[in-house]
């Protein structure tokens, strides 16, 4: 438990140092032990985020610990998601720049980059005004918004939300940092690559191939590279090196 | 008095960091106590900016204790909004680079993501050459061009300028600096937008969401946080920790 | 071999600086005495590689020399082009983004500027699918599709690789590191003048000029010139006094 | 002299950290007191240029005290330059990647922004193959290559050089560095513009005031201004105050 927290800590300063989270966004780990809870910072930028920062959440958003620490307004993303997916380990919800045109023009985002695969075959876009009307802040602040997002999910592993950023929900802690790095890169390159004609994407047999069976492992030794290298470029390989 | 004056101060640094400005560009706040006078900096790179750069203007732009330091060859832009809208206490005019392609060409720059919304519905083009003729530098350098511009500004919170900037005016310093960062980002996520086909803005709901009652507040945690961190960044989070 | 093992390493930490490798991606020398062997770092990521790092291989990817260390799991590609190629000293394997668009759109990636001459006049595009289905996880991981790889490559310099990255083959190290670098700029550069019309790329008599006779050599003092910033900006200067 | 030959050293090292020349292009100024010649550094990449790479030349590139150093083989431009144009006391040549699409499609580049306003109204492009054929390495190696730039750049302030970079001059050295700082800023917010729409450049007007009489001037406080806020970013800050 203690070296998932610490890893959390990690996941909030590679976040941050790789672009991915500013100010704002947030990553969560599902309480190894007990399923109906979550882990997640207060109310802090992810750059600079400490162990001390970390607070236990019910699935519906309640601290369990709050020792007068505020915590993010929009908690309610990760709990919907591990209450509506049983096998989802982590989340990360963030407003990563290059992410956003896909939420708000026709366009559909779809992996077109092998390090990409693991955003799947389908990456729903879900606008909040749908359900909750044109006159909200775009924010997922209870429960209900939370669960509405979380449908919009369904069995995907991103879903963009609209004029806001995306959730991404992985199996592991490292799989969703992942998946969050190389997001935007992807949507980078599918918007150049539409500028210069008509785009092959990833085939499914492609997508699975990477994400299923024989692919890509959290304990891969390239997974585990990334990790270390993401670690020393956010300055904090010290800390992984305690670690392990 | 005092704390103000170290945040404008640690406000230049944030928006040099921050790519909103360079060598040039400005930032002020209303004396909080006498409404018909202003603070802004010597005419100084921001990110050089300290205490001792700042100097006291009536709202035409008269320097009243100049010590011998040059002022801003374009304050009039500062104390012209501050004389039409009796509600702003803070102005940044800025050259940041994002927003530029959107003052000469017909596209409408309007909110598109959640953190853009406080630049409001309509962003007005100014174009000085319209009143001033084609032969000025462009610059706003007296009275009379500022007020023009001030006028096309009405109750917005951005004008862009043709060919040379914008001027943002906020409640308060740290509403401006906050808007000033997320303009650009707006201004690049719509860019992209517009390549990949029709764009859904904001809806006038939304916006009025998050600048009205329940949305945003210039001393929620969220705001702090953001204060925090890119005090942080720009090497600042020691003078930030003495202000408070 | 000593002063090369060094620059081996050395290569790494600039390629990484550059931006042309992130976690991934590899760079290879042939044994210079031994043409049927190559060395290349153990699965790391290469702004981490040391010395220590180093393995030598044979042409079909078996480590001579393993002591434990894991290989990276795309060897292959580097063995097979060192086969089928007796010219080739260097070889490149990256995911640099900006080329990556050219390898999933119809638009054809050709030099146009003079830094990117060394690309070479045609610059092919491999799709693992062609051969080995559409169930790949898109990595090179064995000989055989090595040597397809290698097959496409045929003369040219630069393969790109659909969905996944490029290999790019040179006659020394140093001249594969210059191409790595110039290669996403030549493909920003091509990629936003198509936007602008009809562009000019070189002339086949210019790449010529450029890359036979009396143009580039990796031994000119413009070489070495740049080879000497990029160390110093990796913080690498010392090391490379050390070598010579 | 020996505070312009710092000046020239400083900004070898300003052109470097702002992204205008990276391992190539070169500044050069006009010999202060012997019009027939011009100094400028060794073959070195700018970033590393101190006072002893310092050379002096006479405009047909001859160098008058090598001491055994190695000139650039592009010194050429600069010579031709300060032999057509007696006005020109400072010359930049470089290849910023943003400035290379308007050299290789038809779009003419043209100053849209108040900054890029030193360009002046007509920046020409210059096509080597246009008289010394398609064989060349693009590269201007000898006085004849230069004088035919030089006789292209004609009264304008910038020549961009097709598929290679573009040549500046101005009358004072720091003239010249502004206006490649900004240049490609200019051609950044053309490109996105001309993706928005019908674009309104800057009037000839304009152009002239701000280049002309009362507009900007080498000497002003906010020329100052940026000079010393460059030297601080590229970390020369402390050897500017030396200077002065």
């Amino acid at each position: 438990m203690s070296e998932l927290l610490r890893d959390l800590a990690l996941a909030n300063r590679i976040l941050a140092h790789e672009g991915v989270v500013d100010a704002f966004g947030h990553v969560s780990v599902r309480h190894p032990e007990r399923a109906e809870r979550f882990v997640m910072s207060r109310s802090r930028s992810p750059e600079l985020v400490t162990l001390d920062d970390l607070m236990e959440f019910t699935l519906d958003g309640t601290p369990l610990d709050a020792r007068g620490r505020t915590p993010y307004s929009e908690r309610f993303i990760h709990g919907a998601i591990y209450e509506a997916r049983p096998d989802v380990m982590a989340v990360v919800h963030a407003h990563a720049e290059d992410t956003l045109p896909f939420g708000i023009a026709p366009a559909k985002l779809r992996p077109v980059i092998h390090s990409g695969a693991f955003i799947g075959a389908e990456v729903p876009v879900w606008d909040i005004a749908k359900r909750f009307g044109e006159r909200t802040n775009l924010l997922v602040t209870n429960v209900a918004q939370g669960r509405d997002l979380a449908k919009s999910l369904r069995k995907n592993n991103v879903v963009l939300m609209r004029g806001h950023g995306f959730a991404a929900a992985a199996t592991s802690l490292i799989d969703v940092v992942r998946m969050s790095v190389y997001l935007p890169r992807n949507a980078r390159v599918q918007f150049r690559a539409l500028q210069l004609g008509k785009v092959k994407p990833l085939s499914r047999g492609e997508i699975q191939a990477r994400t299923g069976g024989a692919g890509y492992k959290p304990q891969s030794p390239e997974t585990q590279r990334a990790w270390q290298y993401w670690a020393a470029r956010a300055g904090c390989a010290e800390l992984l090196k305690q670690l392990s």
